[in-house]
């Protein structure tokens, strides 16, 4: 099913501008490299519209706020224009006033490919900071088996205000557009024990998409799926969170499409 | 002796906003992870005092200096006002005019729950600038047999005057409030080729002392015992500098209350 | 050859003050740890010169630009005043206008020892902005054996225009002054799929010359053997790109110059 998907990407090598938080942008540039694609990290707000130019697609994180959010916007404007895929990670929207409103407002003034956060950002975007904006969010804290279709019904509206492709990671991931939704049960909980996990996860999907521009729901579930699947064989390779981190990046540069064919757990709703 | 300490740390997940140095600032949220607490390392000025609300300790580090240095004062007056632990690190004090002013402006104003240095950092904190702050300095380079009850005694003094817990790293480490001192036998020679292993410390510090807010000097003796432990754990199983950086996370993660127990080496004084 | 080059930085221990991007500063820092150097990634203006007074040598990677570039012109002119030896990696120059103004501006105005980069970045160099810099790269992409002797003559060329040794990392690396240049044919190509081996590299180029500073080239030379010999070690133990970074620093923090002696594979023309 995603065999095209990754073959795409290891084809083409896509060329992904990050302008991400510095906490784990060597992990997020490392796991380009490993999944075929190539990184730039450029956030220098006088030279983002070259930059984007170049690039095949954009992944915008807003872990350290500051200067960067203005290289963002301009990152987002300028790939709107270019008609290039871009993705979203909305890195604590919810924690504090800054992120929430940052979110909202990138969110208004930039059309995303992809929206990729944990429940509690993506249900920051389902709340929105007014009323115009709401959409009300019933899945709490997480997905789970029993409230997975609502929680299904919630994303595929998310979807549809947004016109991005939602991308929800937790114990189950759920990626959906407004018609259709992947439920994902790859991966492994010492992900959560390492940071950069979701970082990596978005940078990936901006290079699948990248590869694969016309197919970006499909393209950002075997992202997903794919880096779950790395997720379960790190956790067999690893002694500790650290090595867990290094396994984690080399499963990734040793993914095949065979080997995500076999591995990618995932039904379609 | 420790067991409780390090009980409560993963029992309570405490959430630890850092604002602290680009270089090894993966390495102070991984660290982190691994000991049982929850990593924040937001650093616009923008949000600080919310994030500081949010978070159960605060871990300064100056390494980077720039605009960090105006949200660490915020961030330290609003943990002030909220009576949250918080833990200083005067990365490279001594090294440039700016590093030992900003240092010396800092612990004047804030009111810090643990100071944590190498000799050189916290003996520019003993000399101060200025006769008002002045403590002699007679443990010039490092902490020997020889001059062990001298630097108790230094120690003992800072803290005296700061109203911190002092933490030495070296071959021998101290922790040390007005009364009483560890003095602490862990850790491997390693640990100095590897960058971060002493900012990792100061953020496992801040989580100990958030999990144990009523006592900050066997908090942070704990943590000083187990960074140590893990780095001579981490040296048996490395082949060299990074695979040494592996393990230690790797070993921090793994630590339990019954490994800790059997493995710290200290004597009060 | 290389064996007193090796030893002298293990013996002097060189302090490396680097401005470098935030995508590799960890590895920059632990690489030169590494090497036998103590690294210093200090870069607030404010403290720039008295940094550059207390380090043995000084790097400069423009990868992230911002802010860091007036410090970079400042630790330049600094370290020209004092006559300590200066590297400069120019990053993605080539790829934005401002990345190459800026490096044509830094070459101006700083005298650097060394200058290493990629044959993109080099060839940019090459060109300059206007004719009075222009040397016609003819070397299109990369060095191979057929277009070598050109390779050759035009990397002499730049050096003897800049007066800095010129290192260029290829499959083939090329390390040149006016008059002599060293064809090196240690590496890996799992090196180019790892993030920041040219930046370690870079910054221990700045090693190698502080602790050799009446040789610049064959201290450089020596540097390239060795990062390009640790790469070839890496491939041999590691199972993916993230493990590979892993080895390649383990690599560099064991190496001697008995090692190097043996594996360095290179000739003189």
């Amino acid at each position: 099913m995603f065999e095209e998907i990754i073959t795409n990407v290891k084809k083409t090598t896509p060329l992904v501008e990050c302008i991400t938080n510095c906490v784990t942008i060597n992990d997020c540039a490392n796991a380009l490299l490993a999944c075929g694609a190539a990184p730039i990290m450029a956030e220098d707000i006088n030279e983002i519209e070259e930059i984007v130019e170049l690039s095949t697609a954009i992944a915008l994180n807003i872990g350290t706020m500051g200067e960067q959010i203005q290289s963002m916007f301009l990152a987002g404007r300028t790939a709107n224009r270019l008609n290039k895929p871009i993705v979203l990670d909305p890195v604590g929207a919810g924690a504090s006033t800054l992120r929430t409103n940052t979110t909202l407002q990138m969110i208004d003034e930039i059309s995303f490919t992809v929206i990729r956060g944990n429940v509690s950002e993506i249900n920051t975007i389902a709340k929105g900071s007014g009323t115009t904006r709401g959409v009300e969010a019933n899945v709490a804290d997480k997905v789970t088996e029993k409230n997975l279709d609502e929680a299904i019904a919630l994303y595929k509206n998310i979807a549809a205000k947004t016109g991005a492709v939602i991308a929800v990671s937790g114990a189950i991931d759920i990626v959906a557009d407004a018609n259709k939704a992947y439920v994902i049960r790859n991966g492994h909980p010492t992900m959560t024990k390492v940071t950069g996990t979701g970082c990596m996860l978005t940078t990936i999907i901006a290079a699948y998409c990248g590869a694969n521009p016309t197919e970006p729901l499909k393209a950002t579930a075997a992202a997903v799926c794919m880096m779950g699947l790395c997720g379960e064989i790190a956790f067999e390779k690893s002694e500790g969170t650290a090595s867990f981190r290094t396994s984690l990046i080399d499963a990734i540069s040793n993914m095949t499409a065979t080997k995500l064919a076999s591995g990618a757990k995932f039904e379609i709703r």
